[in-house]
């Protein structure tokens, strides 16, 4: 049945936070010595108890409570008053105009954005410019609505700071192939690596060439360390009707409770997205919708310690891994992950993945799931509590030399 | 371009809310008379300010932030305790068992609970029995994913009381020209009737002799009026891996902001629609899942005066609609929907619909939503403040009048 060959495409096990659901029994039997004990540590998403939310975005909620019907039942595209509060905010972020009536639309997470993009955009047989690594669920919906991923690497291992490493040669080797959809993350999810402006510049200029919708997912582009350089792919020389940027307020402020994203861009796309969206959810979380009236406008200082804390638990990480031989690690310009490369093994790296679940308490995501050329990395959400996650990195340390070839 | 088709069927503007995105222009050279006062009624949704959320679900919400990240992060299904404590629950309800760990989700909604649902049974070129009238959006995710609405009539303005009026001759051609799923409301939604339990019954037989699989939607199942019999399909003599029911506390509890719902039955199909939901909108929103901890478990004196108020201003609103000479309305026995035909009229009932948004204040969803042969009837939400309501029905029929053949 093609739906079940649909669905088994669809695997969600080695998913972040899914590992409740794994039979552990086949690892047992690998396992070497005894449980290296501390506590644990879920590098597989975020800690919104060590980096709290926002502050005020409770009151933002409860006064969405207050304001009872018109907050419970919004447009399927979000409530006008919130759009036409955070238009201009994200136009002045982006450095290019945002239209609050017909060109964005508020989301169940960035997720449902992406889910509504990826639809709106992808149809039976389309080919669809993926890059590798990048955030697992891209490859996943592309399959899902029938589109065929052509695979661009990003060699992020090798090329020069600033720089994610973007093969352009292959991406224009997509287009050729006629592809013409390009969906990205920046920074790049799961290695933290910002595309630098030449990347973006040139990019933009093939996507132009051969008229191609492009999907940026910028999820993650308000948490930038010292050093960083940003380019908003929105404020290139492009159409904009051919360009959605994913943002929301889940991560780097740890509003992920309230599942809130936008997509904004292309009203051609949005209008779609929205006709989906009533079929799909209605309409992100009313009373949630409330909470992004803060969003963009958090104190100045709070946003610059959440910053500067990242940087320091990311620079922490970085010296741990860098103890581990044979490992290799790249320092994230942005976002909370790192996605360091492990040396070979007595055991599979997947089944390593397990074992360190069962003997560290450390929970981390299987590099197969951005690529299948990474299968020896692992990523890690290092937004968590600085001293633990150390010690959790020492733990998996640890047991790199215990397994080790 | 196959993909503009498949959105050019989505239409969304006539959908309940969406009337502001709506141009009126064209309607405008239509007009006779003058506006006649009055308070707003939108009838297109509840009103959530006239009948309030469930007491004390704010401060479950307020202690699911409380708890912090393993809320606001939960397994894609959903929050395993909550899932434990609602099962037996939903147990109790319908009358047969629900497995909290394999056989329960939490969805953003009952909207996203079908669409889960629908995309997990259907694939392209797939035949589905759908009921008309029915809930709008059953129709638009079958054709969404490229299957094939098989329409089987209900005929509600002929049964006698207690009755549906589903043609199950209809329904059986269905399953023997090759539909395999089955998808209706009970009570439907438009028209508030409950099936009998003869033909749930007949249903339940009909599906098990073609292994078709049935996915019930039960939103308003628990706001049923004197005299309403109520039939629970999952506990018929049915294969339960074939069946899939949805209900949500968005509805009867006024729970609607915090967008809320579950489906349960089949492990076979849940386990499909969790690895969608991961990539969809990857869970409900967190926070949000700790509101169901109070579902099922309201004050029975809350939930009876509930009902009451509700049955008071049914009973007024149909009072008003059959003082409309040749207008036919069946009072529904369960949920917060009339249905109304109204007679004859120089307009169309489509720029009818638009005149009383325009001329009284009123808004409704157009018949046509529901059913291509319902073109002359309307939809009532009548969960509403009742004063509002019976003086917004006698607007309408001012204009009934007004613009009568």
């Amino acid at each position: 049945m093609a739906i079940e060959a649909k669905f088994s495409k669809l695997g969600a096990d080695d998913a972040p936070g899914q590992e409740v659901r794994q039979n552990a029994k086949d690892v047992e039997l690998l396992l070497r010595g005894d449980t290296v004990p501390g506590r644990k540590v879920d590098f597989s998403h975020g800690d919104v108890d060590a980096h709290e939310p926002t502050p005020g975005a409770f009151d933002l909620f409860t006064t969405g409570v207050e304001r009872g019907g018109c907050q419970a039942y919004t447009e399927y595209r979000g409530n006008l008053d919130i759009r036409a509060l955070i238009a201009p905010r994200l136009a002045d972020f982006t450095g290019a105009p945002v239209d609050a009536d017909d060109g964005l639309i508020i989301t169940p997470g960035t997720q449902g954005a992406l889910f509504l993009a990826v639809a709106s955009t992808v149809d039976q047989g389309d080919k669809v410019a993926i890059v590798q690594p990048d955030y697992f669920a891209n490859r996943k919906l592309v399959e899902f609505f029938g589109g065929v991923m052509v695979p661009v690497q990003m060699r992020y291992d090798q090329s020069p700071e600033g720089e994610a490493g973007l093969d352009l040669d292959e991406l224009e080797d997509a287009f050729k192939a006629g592809a013409r959809v390009f969906l990205f993350s920046n920074p790049n999810n799961p290695t933290g690596v910002v595309y630098s402006a030449e990347e973006i510049s040139r990019i933009a200029a093939l996507g132009e060439k051969y008229g191609a919708t492009v999907i940026v997912d910028q999820l993650y582009s308000r948490l930038r360390y010292t050093g960083a350089s940003y380019t908003h792919f929105r404020a290139q020389a492009v159409n904009p009707e051919n360009v959605i940027t994913i943002m929301g307020p889940s991560k780097t402020e740890s509003l992920s409770g309230y599942r809130l994203g936008v997509a904004f861009g292309s009203a051609r796309i949005i209008a779609r997205m929205e006709k989906l969206q009533a079929i799909v959810s209605l309409r992100a979380a009313g009373y949630s919708q409330a909470v992004l009236r803060g969003w963009f406008d958090e104190p100045a200082a709070w946003m610059e310690e959440r910053i500067r804390k990242h940087q320091a638990i990311r620079d922490g990480l970085v010296d741990a891994l860098r103890g581990i031989e044979g490992a290799f690690v790249r320092p994230s310009m942005a976002g909370s992950y790192l996605f360091p490369r492990l040396p070979d093994l007595s055991v599979s790296h997947s089944d390593f993945v397990k074992i360190l679940r069962l003997q560290a308490g450390v929970i981390v995501t299987p590099g197969t799931e951005f690529s299948p050329h990474t299968a020896n990395s692992v990523r890690l959400n290092f937004s968590q509590d600085h001293a633990a996650a150390v010690a959790a990195v020492e733990r998996m340390a640890v047991l790199v030399e215990r397994y080790r070839t």
